[in-house]
């Protein structure tokens, strides 16, 4: 097992957050400080992305932060932002026929697993989880196994909202969960409209569907010709054991210093009906969490294998260990001894998964003669995937970075990590 | 705020385990150490359990750690027993003409709510909740807003044991949680028997239901009439609301030390189709760790208002509280800081829940000489509601231990705690 770490930051293990990325980006450091909107970090899947369609995957990275910079400047908090970058994220994933008329990518060719074009399960159905968490109030609404809905995340964010608003009628607690058919009737009844099941899949994920059929036939045929008692197959893996773990996700900072994260699956191809996934766990598939009490705000979005990701909980495991003075060296430890070598996965051989986090402080600009509070705000990822692809903007910025991380040639997915980040000062006029 | 501990222990917060319990239950001390099979630790609910009815509830919690111990005395491990004092559980929420043949309750009433005779939701529908969790694999499993069958529990256990087996064909990774119809065609397709719908709901749980709608449909009316833009109301409530919140559940130490924990539940009433609750949330309904680099192994299950049992992630924080040295000042604080007045609460009025724990470790019986190994462990129960049925056995007793406690008259429930337990000391022959 190794951590990819440079010699830079090896060199300055405790060094002061500004100072301590591989990476390291210093966005809009020496700036007029202006009122700004905050900032986004999105991921479009730890798993695998191709060369050839890394520019495909960095445009609707990068289109999910503008979604959500566009929100912040109007004014929005970051549950708003974040649920905007997760729509975007979630429209990527059909072909342009169905989902919007901007986008610039080919037919059929989805590039995230969330909302139409997802994978598809055993029986053929597309069925997705999503959840978000507003790191203000505390509330977190969630939907698993919801079918027939172009954006789960929409629905995850109204039983939020509804759930912000107290009790229902008689007293009745409103739900934070809900999954199925009666998800799908709840967005309905509360103005979300449907989408017929027969545009919810693309030609992309009907063709994986068969093709995964077709694998999972010959490897029980395979198993049936040899030893019925043997331990059941490990190789000869679908889709999603090569890596296409492309679940979509996002943490947002706003001006105000609240932070939010999302999150969205159509969950691993071929999974049974009814199987839920991190994305709609509580504490698994994203943690957002005002600083109150604590040194720092944190936002932390997952994914990857959804059964690795929910027995370790590690959107909240993440979140806990930011607390911590060293950001990267606390990522770094809970990613080793919280995912991969966690007594929770101790039986397994690969544990794949990925995360985009970011914490916050207010701090004082220099000179404080000038009554000017910023934000500073460090973000991260890490993953055991063999890639995964992240863009991040602040509102101070024209345009979003992208950038697809990639463990280095060689190392083995699922027990080493990369891990990268950097650091944005938001400057905020009192 | 206020915490309900005796004199006793308010003297000797930092005692020894041993003599730290407001009701302190030394069972077996001085017996002759021999092989035995474990301890268990069962509730049939936090909520409102009436006098007139507190011997059917007892009895409904003698009949569980029977169960349990039955299978505990046969070799079973901490897992399979607490399983068993689910079914057990579940059972009696049904009538005894449809559950089984020793039942001694009178016909269709139900007394937990979990499995047959549940709650029904907005629907008139019987959607049910369980998790279990093996402390030795850590493996977890559940089910959510399952429909039709008589044990939601075995579902979730099967869900547990089939993903311990390892890998599915293809490389497929076993859903540890699964949710509606498609739970429902798992456990079928895994042998567990269907039972049709009609016969899933009761007289009480139907009239119930009946009564909820009339207040439902006057509170609704009485929201018209007076002012929409108002705060929705908070008061009213429905059956659940005041206090029926009788979700049942279970922890258990083996002989080897292992602990399991498990969680059953039929919902809030009149909840939305497809809400799921706390007993199918990881971390929230059901936690069990065995020691490994801890100094304890510990055990939680609760009961309570869902959405508040989920947002605070009770089970989990309890587990965690309980590795420092002190039992019961843990849970006390625990339930106080983490919960009562736990920031993830911080709008609601009343917080409603309760918590069974247990703790153990190995300890050396005196005289050290004979070559013999104790299990110390410690259990406890602590609820904001109004009341707590409990039972507890070991498996040198004949037979178990039930009590019903109370929060003392004139506090608050939602805004106090009872804390109770004992400790119990398990001889194992070398």
């Amino acid at each position: 097992m190794e951590s990819l770490m440079n010699s830079a930051e090896e060199q300055q293990p405790s060094s002061p957050p500004g100072n301590s990325w591989s990476k390291q980006e210093e966005i809009n450091k020496n700036e007029t400080p202006k009122c700004v909107g905050g900032f986004v970090l999105v991921h479009a899947g730890a798993g695998y992305h191709s060369e050839s369609k890394a520019k495909e995957y960095k445009h609707v990275c990068k289109r999910a932060c503008q979604r959500a910079v566009d929100r912040l400047k109007a004014g929005a908090l970051a549950a708003e932002a974040v649920a905007a970058a997760l729509v975007e994220l979630e429209l990527y994933s059909a072909p342009a026929s169905n989902a919007c008329t901007h986008i610039l990518l080919d037919d059929d060719s989805p590039f995230t697993n969330a909302g139409m074009g997802s994978n598809l399960n055993l029986s053929g159905e597309i069925e997705c989880d999503a959840s978000i968490m507003d790191g203000k109030s505390l509330h977190y609404g969630a939907v698993g196994a919801i079918s027939g809905i172009k954006n789960p995340v929409l629905v995850a964010n109204r039983l939020l909202s509804e759930a912000q608003k107290g009790k229902l009628s008689a007293g009745r607690i409103p739900p934070c969960f809900l999954v199925g058919r009666g998800a799908h009737d709840w967005a309905v009844g509360h103005g979300i409209p449907p989408c017929p099941s027969e545009k919810m899949a693309t030609k992309f994920s009907l063709s994986a569907y068969k093709r995964n059929k077709r694998k999972m036939a010959l490897a029980e045929k395979m198993d049936t010709g040899h030893n019925h008692a043997k331990k059941r197959r490990q190789s000869s893996e679908t889709e999603n054991g090569s890596g296409c773990l492309d679940t979509v996700g996002a943490v947002v900072v706003d001006s105000e210093g609240n932070v939010a994260a999302a999150v969205s699956s159509g969950g691993l191809a071929m999974k049974h009906p009814g199987r839920v996934g991190q994305a709609a766990h509580y504490g698994c598939g994203c943690w957002a969490e005002n600083a109150f009490n604590n040194p720092y705000s944190t936002a932390v979005s997952t994914s990857g294998c959804g059964e690795h990701l929910i027995r370790t909980m590690l959107a909240r495991e993440c979140s806990a260990a930011l607390q911590s003075e060293d950001a990267h060296k606390a990522l770094l430890e809970a990613m080793q001894n919280k995912f991969i070598s966690s007594p929770f996965l101790a039986g397994e051989d690969r544990v794949l998964g990925g995360v985009i986090v970011l914490r916050c402080c207010r701090c004082v600009e220099s000179p404080p003669s000038q009554n000017i509070q910023g934000i500073l705000v460090e973000f991260l990822w890490s993953h055991t995937t063999e890639s995964m692809c992240v863009g991040y903007m602040s509102a101070q910025d024209s345009k979003a970075k992208t950038h697809i991380s990639r463990l280095p040639p060689g190392t083995v997915p699922g027990q080493c990590l990369a891990i990268e980040g950097g650091v944005c000062r938001l400057s905020v006029a009192e």
